[in-house]
């Protein structure tokens, strides 16, 4: 069942590591089938070396297990909890990247200081507030979903794909697996730029027409940029 | 047509991943033949991983397409400006190389500090101005050039074969292809080293005799670095 | 003796090199046999690139050497002082690595800011005390564990799996050899993030439920992270 | 002639490639054979890719081409300078490597702040002073080779096997080719080492006594690292 979709997501977590964004077992790539329900992800705590597209985990929008021996991520309930209040969105990255980690720590936004921002994402990028002591002891991972959708409350998520959990990391999402890599890595080359252009000039500034100029240029009805399909 | 140069060309770019000046698409590179009058550039969007030089895009000075079956760069407006302006150039580099982006995210010059840097820019590599809101709202591409070309309206082009736009990133230009390549991998590694001379001595000064020997050392008729040929 | 032992310790010592915690030679790991009371660690100042299993050496918990060609690691005082003060522990790794080693040098503990911290450390890795004169000039490299042992009086050894020796490095150690390098992995990466978190917000803080969640969701009895075995 | 040592002076040059200390053609390491007055240096502005053993010049020690098709790297006066001056050394590097170059650049010495640095280096690595305009307008590879010396009347030369010239870059000598190179690495994770300490603690200091105990345990008649051939 969804054969091509577990290649996919095994790919696009395969390429965490290809790419530099995690260490260790640091990061879970999911996509959803909207028309399904259903949704594929990478098993918990497997490493990367030998996952295959058959050890992907298959689970319905209730995080109940319908195909796959292992259990999935234990980032489930946020991934759940982000396709269900964001419906534009196909697929999650979450990891604990460098530079993107070091501004949840710090709680900070990534400030949008240039166009390779501003190519992918059409604002600062968010960081939430942090959990209280009660959502901390609850159902903890759904939590994290929750404060990542209030963050979101003005912002559409597809104008700004990808977040910051306050003393945690970031997601990023797309219209699909691989795409939510994609963003993931550009929130990682913003974040260290952002953090090397803070120090070196605190006063630096970004035009917004700009930021529309290359937002606009890529995405939305009268985007130039790549190849007409 | 032009088959040797579309090679050189795509080998350039390719350079500009396995060198770690870019990741996903985030660079380009094109040669001009200034006799037929033609520009070979890379395609929009399109990855490195699979291209070859087929895939290279030949337009004309007006930018029209020649031959190719993709769309080109969707910077070829500014390698065009450059080409015009710049009659001494043959090859220009675009990327979003972390350390200049910084520098041009933060509106600064690269700040000549070593012979590293004066072995090939023969002075400080200047940010552009802010482009205008008309600017921006115009033919934003070709007006990225505009900028270029104010900025070294006092400096011969191939003194200081590099440039950072403001709030975007760098481009450099040599000879030809492979030469522009290596001036942005100049570029990034002073731009690197400089970042950090300031933050341990923002008193750091380099002297002009110095920057002076080491330029001429390797360019101009007293050169006698590399081999004779 | 000990055939897979070695093996593993001889993977151990080479995955120090694969994932970049060290240059050169500098570092080694070790496990233990504690029913045998035979510990294995790589060889003094051999390379890694041709070590295989049969180079590691057996010594017996008095430093003697009981098998290999080689002289054992100079740093084999430390790891005994450590088997013998932390009967929990099973592997040991030592390294260089670079931001571990940066708080080593400045004296400093690395501060737990984020939740990768906390998946694998439950509190500040410690740094140490100075050894004192008559330290350095006596069994230096058992003092070395004397004063690792002091810092971790009143921390059970397994809640915080690594420490910083004063002016020199990190030691990690964990269930066996290849937790204790996972553990340097953690160290290093937690070290970096806390470094760049500090210099972007001094005041950042980290809450302590958010600290006991991820620790112990990955660690105890109700830990849920991971694969069932 | 001196073929095993033009082989070791081939592969030191390239071990500079691979070890990441350089980039493009930013190094050269040299060999001399003292009984014969012979020196063996690498090719002038010749890529490191494609080099073989048959590609290195032989000098001697005037300067003068004995073997090789190949001008001899431009600073071949300052390595002359340094096998006259410092009899001890057997092997000379010199590379841009980025953070010995951050601390040329700077005019500072790599202070020594940690054991990584003192097995190597029994003290700072002094940064020389900027050489005058008669000097660089005369015989400019030459006189970087005078100041060098001049830094070292009263350090024992093979005490810190390497120095930084200022507004440039590093040197570092051994025993021979292979050596240098690795205390070019030593000093090249010093300098980053260095760099993050200071900005981290600004008053970090390192006891003499441990300096002494890490450079002594290695070096000289009571060394007890490594293993005894």
């Amino acid at each position: 069942m969804l054969q091509e979709m577990k290649e996919r997501v095994c790919r696009a977590n395969i390429q965490l590591k290809e790419t530099g964004l995690i260490v260790l077992t640091w990061g879970n790539v999911s996509e959803i089938d909207r028309e399904r329900g259903l949704v594929v992800i990478k098993p918990s705590g497997v490493g990367y070396e030998a996952m295959t597209a058959d050890d992907m985990v298959v689970v319905n929008l209730k995080g109940e297990r319908v195909e796959g021996n292992y259990a999935p991520s234990s980032d489930l309930a946020t991934h759940l909890a982000l396709y269900q209040a964001f419906p534009e969105i196909g697929g999650i990255t979450h990891t604990h990247s460098r530079w993107a980690t070091i501004f949840s720590q710090a709680g900070m936004s990534v400030p949008m200081l240039g166009t390779t921002h501003a190519d992918s994402f059409h604002g600062d990028i968010p960081c939430t507030r942090k959990l209280t002591s009660e959502e901390i002891g609850g159902e903890y991972e759904k939590e994290t979903g929750t404060v990542i959708i209030e963050a979101f409350a003005n912002i559409p998520p597809m104008d700004i794909p990808g977040v910051l959990v306050n003393s945690h990391g970031p997601f990023a999402w797309g219209k699909d697996a691989c795409k939510s890599v994609e963003n993931a890595i550009v929130l990682e080359e913003s974040a260290m730029m952002a953090w090397h252009t803070l120090a070196l000039n605190k006063d630096a500034v970004f035009q917004q027409e700009l930021a529309d100029k290359h937002y606009f240029r890529k995405h939305g009805p009268g985007a130039y940029y790549g190849q007409k399909m």
